[in-house]
């Protein structure tokens, strides 16, 4: 499905479910709104699922993993090589992302959509690589725009078939050295900041790496000179396959109407580029957590989401969209299960005060 | 047992056991420290249970409910006929915390330690009744120190009895119309705050209502004079029987060595008596979230916790420590599941910054 097509298909959330749900709420043993953001959850989830009573599984982590040219400009505590060992370690089931996907009971799927070089996979790593790494993007152009269309294209696809398997929520994930530098580069044109302000130490860089990491986003920004106007151009130029791809699984979330739950900076960047593409699709969206890199709360502020929890996370893979899984559970949970005052034969407020 | 064996039974958690589990994680493949407040979650477990290997399960909440005497001078926007209605609510399944416990596979111990009135309770509900509920506590003493002795006498039993059983978790939960009244004086002595800084809405009252019941606070200290120095004189005066309970359930599970998990305002404030009569007891303390009442901020800072979460929840029961117990898991399953750069084969910092 082209871009376009698939955009046509993003309909804004159910405002009538919501309101049904807030109602049905209300009359739960409970003063109301006690049960706070999980009352505001649990209507989200129902707008975007069209009903009070909504599944929150199965439920699948979709992990795109890609490499990026820029890694070789020293903005990365960890070489390149990184990106397919770990990829092999998901694989393998050691990850962090695969050890909280299996406490929350997630699928998890693992795609590589740009790893360089020549890798022999398991064969549940999916192989959809659009190219073997990104460019430089301090340099000209990470990609083409035929590129991230693919990329884009790919991920909705996997959603698509998910979706068709039964999938209930997506989560995002992901997997590439360098990957906060195209974030940081995205964020600054999508949220509308300097370089500095959206630029963080990623894996761990130090005081001098994360000076220079800083002046290559910059670089990339003056090279390039992406616009939000220009959302698919700017992905292009700064961004990666992974993020492109994760473009598509947010795009593809909403077209298919299923709750897309956001990891950290990078997914959180990718959410900026979908929601400017369609803005409908912010409706799908859940921000599961608020990252210690710095870039990350100006992306949620720009998409006007306001994160369930801040662990101080900083690993991405989706781990932090995992540790919410628990949260969109009781929220469906809360509104199937629990009495109301008329059912449990107890009083309301007494109006005393 | 008394409470000075009780508490001369609290030893201080295993720095060794936490010592071992920051090395265990820094091997595991994630940059350092990536995984934020989860990592400092897996290293408290483990100095609790004096290994790097710990189980989070079976675990239970148990759910104090009491009266307060003070319910009669307009302090809630609901009756004190509600606190038997929840109780039955509870035992019947219905309530929230009922819904919450299941999802999170946690047994719930319903007791009534001091509620109002003749109940005929289903066989599911402990009587532990120390008294028909409390005298009100702006009027003198709101228990006597013999009573609150019973009552933290029979919260330890109860965790006891369940370790004995088999638990390794406890959360603690509460109900009893009037008894953010009851946390908002305790808190003002155990944090040292003015009345008004610490007496919030509780179940919503509306703006002459907190009037009301700041001036009640106010009062209660004033005729009582509770001081911290005489934390059970303290408690007794303007405490209730549920947080005299979850006292004893704090002390015990320190005691056994086994983590209690906090929930809002009611539990901080039971909290705050037990570690300023057993200080050793904080070791064993999670906070999991931020309650919305204003108090609990005060309890907590005073405590020195950070809770893990900030949901916006002002509903008690023990709602918000049944939230935290998939992160407990969570910390849990990366310290045993997660595999080690060796083990997986990845490179680790390539020190190029």
């Amino acid at each position: 499905m082209d871009l376009e097509t698939l955009t046509s298909r993003i309909e804004p959330a159910d405002t009538r479910a919501a309101a049904a749900t807030q109602r049905l709420l209300d009359g739960k043993t409970k003063p109301p709104g006690s049960l706070g953001r999980l009352e505001e959850l649990a209507v989200r989830l129902a707008s975007i699922y069209g009903d009070t009573r909504y599944a929150t599984a199965p439920r699948a982590v979709i992990v795109m993993a890609a490499d990026h040219g820029v890694a070789c400009r020293g903005v990365s505590a960890y070489p390149q090589a990184v990106t397919a060992q770990m990829v092999h370690n998901f694989a393998a089931g050691g990850a962090a992302i695969n050890v909280l996907a299996r406490q929350m009971a997630a699928r998890t799927v693992i795609v590589d959509i740009g790893v360089a070089g020549t890798n022999d996979w398991p064969g549940s790593v999916r192989r959809c690589t659009v190219a073997a790494g990104t460019a430089d993007l301090s340099a000209g152009p990470a990609m083409s725009v035929v590129e991230a269309r693919a990329a884009i294209g790919a991920g909705a696809a996997i959603v698509a078939e998910l979706v068709r398997e039964g999938v209930r929520v997506v989560a995002t994930g992901e997997m590439g050295i360098g990957n906060t530098t195209a974030a940081a580069a995205l964020t600054a044109v999508f949220a509308a900041r300097a370089a500095a302000a959206v630029t963080g130490r990623g894996t761990g860089i130090d005081d001098p790496g994360l000076a220079r990491k800083i002046a290559v986003v910059e670089q990339a920004l003056a090279r390039n000179r992406p616009s939000a106007e220009r959302p698919l151009e700017a992905l292009a130029a700064v961004g990666g396959f992974e993020i492109a791809g994760l473009v598509g699984v947010i795009l593809g979330a909403a077209a298919e109407r299923v709750a897309v739950v956001l990891d950290g900076f990078i997914t959180g960047a990718a959410a900026l580029v979908a929601v400017t593409i369609a803005p409908q699709a912010r409706d799908y969206l859940i921000a599961s957590h608020r990252s210690a890199e710095p870039g990350h709360r100006a992306a949620l502020g720009a998409l006007a989401l306001d994160p369930l929890f801040d662990l101080g996370l900083r690993l991405g893979e989706g781990t932090g969209a995992m540790l919410a899984m628990p949260l969109l559970d009781a929220a469906g949970a809360i509104l199937r299960e629990m009495a109301s005052f008329e059912s449990a034969g107890v009083s309301g407020p007494s109006g005393g005060g």
